[in-house]
């Protein structure tokens, strides 16, 4: 079942937090409320008519349970992955308001078919039930119990501080000295990358091993994370829209300080620097077309080269921490299979 | 110092919490987050100049830190009565949103001075550090620590399905046959109600007392808190904006289905009726004169007399449960005068 190309193995695990959070849901008062979280989490339609599981490759949870499952607490470590799941689904809600998304995985989102205030209360009762579910791993065998709930709550802070640090980053002009490689990097350690390095490290945690195998696999998550992000910044660009779920070229078009747009400003020329400039800080709508001609500008000085180096250093990063934990080989293979995800997938959008 | 008339004595246990949450503000990194939160809590001006304590009687911490200095806990509360204190903060930042409220507590609300991102980014990040706050508990003397916490998760997802009923009711008719007294104290029991009860119900955890005690301390609590939040509506309409800090006659210029209009439409004429059903469901915005035209009307009524029976039968609901506590006469004195305090109020706005 556990093939070498891709992620596909996950999906046993996914089993395993769809059901746990379907159950939590249901365990509530009959308020639409809860419906709406079923909606978005793909377990009923808009109508709130039963619908089969669906929904991405629930790689987060799937780290957790995957690392759980090598430590022998796989069930035990089933309210982890699921109160991980539930906090990133309450982001997305969050998210979707704030940059007015209108699809999430291809259906409507939250705010999209029951209003703004839906989606705050929704989201935020969310957060709520995922500290609920939580509370659940308060015995044996879990070990550090205080010491996971800890490193949630520094992780969920550092999280939103994160979506605070991309506001700032959009607020900035292209041009303004705080945008660059640094800024970047924190912004996007912080909002994307903690999520998997807490269902990693907390794994740790909870199997009792050694501070420094939990610390390694923080450096497997948290770097494959950042690799990860990246890579969502290029499929933006390079990648198609029934590969991405989302519009082509959406990070030019809705005037993002993506990776390949701040290392193309770094790189290209001063009269390239100031059409971007005039580009992105205008009012006006960018079409498709202007997008895609940014596209060859980054083609044309070989950006995603360089984008795809970034990448590979945060995933040899990652991988330089498999090969320190304390599992067997064959379970380091299957962790380095998330890395190997990314660098295949890159190739494929190769340019 | 402890007075008879009045709820002054509060104030040294609300000095103890705005210490207590500005170092919990301060130790964070140094991000504009923390200072939109050290703005709404009051400990700085809109930019970021520091300002004297202010704002609010603080009662829910209040309640939680007197109860504690009745048990002898007290300091060791603080971080219940901050965590408390901080999650209604969380829920007022939203709520504001929610409501487009553009002055809080007679300042420009978060969302209005830094737009809804922030608004909802910074709610949601304050709802995290009352998390962090309690988790400071986690030792002797305090008791029952995993107790206190599940009635924190418990109360806190409730006060969040509260906004969804107020929702629910705000997007009904008036003549909706579920638009009633009873629809209206269940919202106001989870919106309102509950933080109170959680105040006075986690110190008696806290205590290890017997869970009769604690019971108790959840009557007063909860009994008070829907008292309060029928004075509340009271206030609205036969209150000053001097006195309350809102718009008057607020509540029925934004259609409101606060009690005072709920046990109109139910003892008032079908032609009156009709019309009030008209007002609240037309687009055009309420007049400052409709809806004083409307409080005469109660007033012809006799409302004002319905409604504060209904508050005096949760006061006196309270009253008895503090009866019930094991504490010393004269400390349930001191309790009977969160009580008294509305009752007192009530009587300066009587017609």
């Amino acid at each position: 079942m556990k093939t070498k190309n891709n992620l596909d193995f996950l999906s046993d695990y996914s089993t395993l937090v769809n059901t746990e959070i379907n159950q939590l849901l249901s365990s509530r008062q009959d308020y639409l409320m809860y419906d709406m979280m079923r909606y978005f989490f793909g377990f009923c339609d808009e109508n709130f008519r039963k619908t089969n599981f669906y929904g991405g490759k629930k790689l987060r949870p799937g780290i957790c349970l995957l690392i759980a499952d090598f430590y022998g607490i796989k069930n035990e470590c089933i309210p982890i992955a699921s109160a991980i799941e539930i906090f990133h689904n309450f982001t997305l809600i969050h998210d979707d308001i704030e940059d007015r998304d209108e699809l999430r995985r291809g259906r409507p989102t939250v705010w999209k078919l029951w209003g703004i205030n839906h989606g705050i209360n929704t989201g935020d009762a969310q957060l709520v039930l995922s500290n609920i579910e939580l509370s659940k791993i308060d015995s044996e065998p879990i070990k550090n119990v205080k010491k996971i709930k800890n490193l949630f709550n520094e992780c969920f802070l550092g999280i939103i501080e994160g979506q605070f640090l991309d506001f700032a980053l959009e607020e900035k002009q292209l041009s303004d000295i705080q945008v660059n490689f640094d800024s970047y990097i924190k912004m996007i350690t912080r909002k994307c990358a903690l999520l998997y390095g807490l269902s990693a490290k907390s794994v740790g945690y909870a199997a009792g091993k050694p501070d420094t195998e939990s610390d390694y696999l923080w450096q497997f998550g948290l770097n494959f994370g950042i690799a990860f992000q990246i890579f969502d910044d290029m499929m933006s660009i390079w990648g198609t829209e029934e590969k991405t779920g989302k519009s082509e070229l959406g990070d030019i078009i809705e005037r993002k300080k993506s990776l390949p747009i701040i290392l193309y400003y770094d790189n290209c020329s001063d009269l390239e620097k100031s059409n971007l400039e005039k580009l992105y800080s205008s009012d006006k709508e960018i079409s498709y077309n202007e997008a895609n001609s940014i596209k060859q500008l980054l083609n044309d000085n070989k950006i995603y080269s360089l984008v795809w180096e970034k990448m590979n250093f945060y995933v040899k990063l990652s991988n330089e921490a498999i090969e320190s934990l304390s599992v067997k080989n064959e379970d380091k293979e299957i962790l380095r299979r998330f890395n190997d995800f990314l660098l295949s997938e890159a190739e494929r959008i190769k340019c």
